[in-house]
């Protein structure tokens, strides 16, 4: 195939795509995280590059700054060309929480086990996934003419009790030159597997301190590596990044349709698996480790990532009866995947529940380990996505809601995701101004999540806007703008960007609608079980969202249940960190399933009772002070 | 590369050859049989050819009538070159033994269950090792949103108790369509594995009838496939051919150290999946079968067949402590091997013991029912490498030794293979002369292994021979030849080959040399065992050797012990017939693994007695009548 070369600058990354692709494909094939939220249908117009070298044509609607700027999604080069990404076009990227940033924070069992809570760490039995044995064989002799396989196998028994040992046929057929070139001093790589074990290799020498695996978190949004060395369960580091799909669509929908196009599923796989590649290639540098010493992987994500990592056909996620492909996919092996890691290293999926509750979930539910407890306990996972689950030892059931992005900054005029520049404090000083805090301390950029529910909250407390989230027209720093009411949360002068961090009334309906459908779902679940949402004894908040969120205020504002303050438990990433248990632990493994074989399902959309919820949420903190006694007497209502 | 057409008559068969492969290599790529025991090395001068059109190389010394006719082995084309193969060159394989020959010799479960004996058949559960369930799915619905693995894994574990179900990646990437294009009808192909089962494939519709499997057993020199309806159990056809490593070299050890050449074990392995190819193509076209319905295959071969097969390094085998790669190779799939069948399709090696007692006496120990049994059974399979076991339901042992190719008419004058032609029955007559019968009824060609054991017999009985077996210069028949004295067993004119058919003293010596071996090696067994070969209740006698062989006769050489003849059972193709137990059930394999694992391997070289056993058997029936009663008083010794 004959090709342009599109060389993309500041970062100086570059790719060959052929004339029929577009500038954005470029930059996905580059890794260059380029805006874009439509999935390459110029629409939402992020994706502007600078042509500073070279030819491209694109639609006359399509360019800008007389044709030398152009929307890389509906660009195609006609010859190599260099592209200038600006800043304004760069996806907020660059500082995506791995889930280690607070080690500080993590119980001390973390070195060990990785766990982000001692209740799992309790229960935690280490038996890694896969895992290295010394094996000084003794030499055959007439007496002991045992085969090459059998030596081995013996042994392994013995010192492992290995049996049902799969071997692939290269590395029986190279075993007689490894055993007897290493002087029978060898070591077995092996993986476990449902029916029992595999040899994915056989290494000269017995140092079997050379096993490490991955825990990987692919989100919607971003993905997650934590590289771990399966013997010490130490995790070494870890390395985040945008999942690169993020080009073909923002939410799991987009994707699904994607997916369904001539090449779709398998363009969604790459990107997703290229990226992770990136990510492995970088962990392994740091650390000295080589690839083919990284044997198992324990993937966490949605039941869609995980098809979409797969190249799973997600078609009948989004048609009722929302009917995925798997919920509990067999493992496999990472060259069949394309993961450049040791080709014959198991990857497993973390075992989902539904098409709309998947591992990402379970492994919450394992790292808050809610399966163990006799608490009764909630956890929230609150993304675009919102997941809900309640239960114990005795019961789980789960629900799904589409809470939209506004908590992860999308649909939100000045919204950003939690990334550096983000405005994640917001409070009113006693002298009627907003204090803004950032993440990394820089001028703002936008504002985050934990930044909007802190505005919300202080705002409501100050009587900036009523119960239905509306600007009162004579609240300070409330001005008219072109859709109506806005406040401006960080005036120009200040911000990153030169532009006012606004926040509209349409913006404050959309973070109302969206709180709403997240503690609508979750009290659904509690009505059908008959307990009230103020009975938790515990409330695990989960994902990224919650690792700034300041809990008074989430409960100001009737996102989270009003319980006391020191009932809510941050567990960070837990589709990470569960995996992450599995990835060191058989039984944990084995837990997980369990969890997602005996969580019940909820399907909201047919249950009559949820809008009646989702109706009495709109409202701050809700239609009912009777579940909200404390935040209702905050306000002096009651 | 740009090669020459070698065509070879009268088959009108032809293959392609680089420049520098010889024309032995031709015929072995086209599966034109060629006769030749030297591996390609000019000592057997038995592979001559007659170049009817082109243009030859060759040395002197490997070329006759003009140049016309070449030794295949040393010969090389300069072009296109058309060969006609003499009846004297070709291999005597056009009838080789398949086990179905004589269907009205067995029991009638053979049409059920292929097996050789009743005893075993009783004992037999049908659990074949691969299967087809039709599924009928009940379409997913809201209160059922199952995954579509799920729900067929529900389908499974409820109706075959399946568990631990492998996925390989393509079949699940499928299975959405499959399912709902054949409204939720299909039929899963699935395979027992060592920890549970495998999906091979999904097909739409219910139809379950079409699921066959291959029973193979590859000999050194022959190889033998039985084409098998996994539902019912029947076999419907079988077909054999001879192994076409042959070409390079006719006993095993020839085999290894070719195997140990640049590139030798491949072209090995290649040689024998070639074959078996052939033979599986023809039995699927003759039984209207499709390869893709050919879903599981179990081989039964020597551990030094088995190693070519897979492919593993044979060399260590014939290196003091004799150590195979594997006695239990791990299952593969088809596609790895070559194997035509269905790409997924598993294969299964029958467990062996040692690097000289393989699957195939296993399979044998399984065909006639020994571990199941409280008689005191006794099992010779009488090949170049002859093995015994003697055991029970409670104990198993066994020997190989090295019994030479004798009784498979090698090394001896006349001597050739159980095929047409071959002198199979031979009596003194009344008036003094031979009477001899064929096989197959046509002029005879040379004698084969049974042919020899009649000879033996009644020339002793006659008085022909001494109990050296050596000729009496005075008997009938027997003139000076060119090696000293010699009989002729069938004169020129009454041959097909227009030559005499002639036993000589030499040949008689290392006849006398091969029954000494195989007798010596029960007795050794039996003597370590503490029992009287007269004691032993029931002797099985496996391998095609023993189909045509006269038992009376057989005990009169002392090549069988001195039981009663009713005592003594044919088991035919032991090999083939426990694959197929194997193939049928699952429950069999596991016994097979068992009687491997509790199968006692007496190695002969370092055992002081065997020598004397040796010795004391160099004598026809024995130095000692009074492990041979009967047999010494027909001939009126004690």
């Amino acid at each position: 195939m004959t090709g342009f070369r599109i060389n993309f600058l500041p970062d100086d990354r570059s790719a060959v795509v052929g004339a029929g692709e577009s500038l954005l494909d470029a930059a996905i094939a580059a890794g260059v995280p380029l805006a874009g939220v439509c999935g390459g249908r110029a629409i939402c117009e992020r994706c502007w590059v600078v042509v500073t070298e070279g030819e491209v044509v694109a639609p006359a609607d399509a360019r800008a700054a007389g044709g030398r700027e152009v929307l890389a999604c509906m660009a195609r080069a006609v010859g190599d060309v260099t592209l200038r990404v600006p800043e304004a076009s760069r996806i907020e990227g660059e500082e995506i929480l791995t889930g280690l940033e607070r080690p500080g924070e993590l119980p001390a069992a973390e070195d060990r086990v990785a766990l982000g809570l001692p209740r799992a760490a309790e229960l935690f039995v280490p038996s890694p996934l896969a895992f290295a044995v010394p094996l000084e064989l003794p030499r055959p002799t007439l007496n002991d003419p045992v085969s090459d396989l059998g030596r081995m196998e013996r042994e392994l028994q013995r010192r492992r009790n290995v049996q049902n040992l799969a071997v692939p046929l290269d590395v029986l057929r190279a075993a007689p030159e490894v055993l007897r070139g290493a002087g029978w001093a060898v070591t077995a790589v092996i993986a476990r597997s449902a029916g029992g074990y595999e040899l994915l290799d056989l290494r000269p020498g017995t140092d079997a301190t050379r096993a490490f695996g991955l825990a990987v978190d692919i989100g919607t949004t971003t993905v997650v590596v934590h590289l771990v060395d399966l013997g010490s369960g130490a995790t070494l580091g870890a390395a985040a990044a945008l999942n690169r799909q993020v080009a073909y669509g923002d939410d799991v929908i987009s994707r699904i349709i994607r997916a369904a196009e001539p090449g779709g599923l398998e363009q969604l796989r790459q990107a997703v698996v290229g990226e992770l590649n990136v990510l492995v290639g970088r962990l392994a540098e740091t650390h000295a480790v080589r690839g083919d010493e990284i044997i198992t992987a324990v993937v966490a994500g949605n039941t869609t990532m995980v098809h979409l990592f797969l190249g799973l056909p997600p078609a009948e996620i989004r048609r009722e009866p929302y009917v995925p492909v798997a919920t509990l996919p067999p493992v496999q092996h990472a060259d069949a995947l394309g993961l450049r890691i040791h080709p014959r290293a198991t990857v497993t999926a973390m075992p989902g529940v539904a098409s709309y509750v998947g591992g990402d979930v379970v492994a919450d539910v394992l790292a808050a380990g809610m399966d163990t407890t006799t608490e009764l306990t909630m956890l929230i996972d609150a993304g675009t996505n919102g997941e809900t689950v309640i239960g114990n030892r005795d019961f789980l059931i789960c629900c799904a809601c589409s809470a939209g992005p506004a908590f992860e900054g999308g649909g939100i005029s000045s919204g950003m995701r939690a990334a550096r520049g983000a405005v994640q404090r917001v409070e009113v000083t006693e002298d009627g101004a907003l204090a803004c805090q950032t993440i990394g301390g820089t001028p703002p950029r936008g504002i985050c999540g934990s930044g909007l529910v802190d505005l919300l909250a202080a705002m409501l407390r100050a009587g900036w806007i009523d119960r239905s989230a509306r600007l009162r027209a004579d609240a300070p720093l409330v001005r008219r703008g072109p859709a109506g009411l806005e406040i401006v949360v960080v005036p120009a002068a200040a911000t990153a960007t030169g532009r006012d961090i606004t926040i509209t009334n349409a913006d404050l309906e959309n973070l109302l609608r969206s709180k709403a459908a997240i503690y609508a779902g979750a009290a659904l679940l509690a009505r059908r079980l008959g307990v009230e949402m103020t009975d938790l004894e515990r409330v695990f908040v989960a994902g990224g969202f919650g690792t700034y969120l300041d809990i008074g205020n989430a409960i100001q504002i009737g996102l989270l249940p009003d319980v006391p303050v020191e009932r809510v438990t941050f567990i960070g990433n837990g589709s990470v960190t569960g995996a992450k248990m599995a990835l060191l632990s058989y039984e944990a493994l084995r837990r997980a399933g369990d969890v997602a074989a005996r969580m019940t399902y909820r399907e909201l959309s047919v249950d009559e009772a949820f809008m009646e919820e989702y109706v009495s949420a709109m409202f701050l903190p809700h239609t009912d002070c009777g579940r909200f006694p404390r935040a209702c007497a905050a306000l002096g209502v009651a």
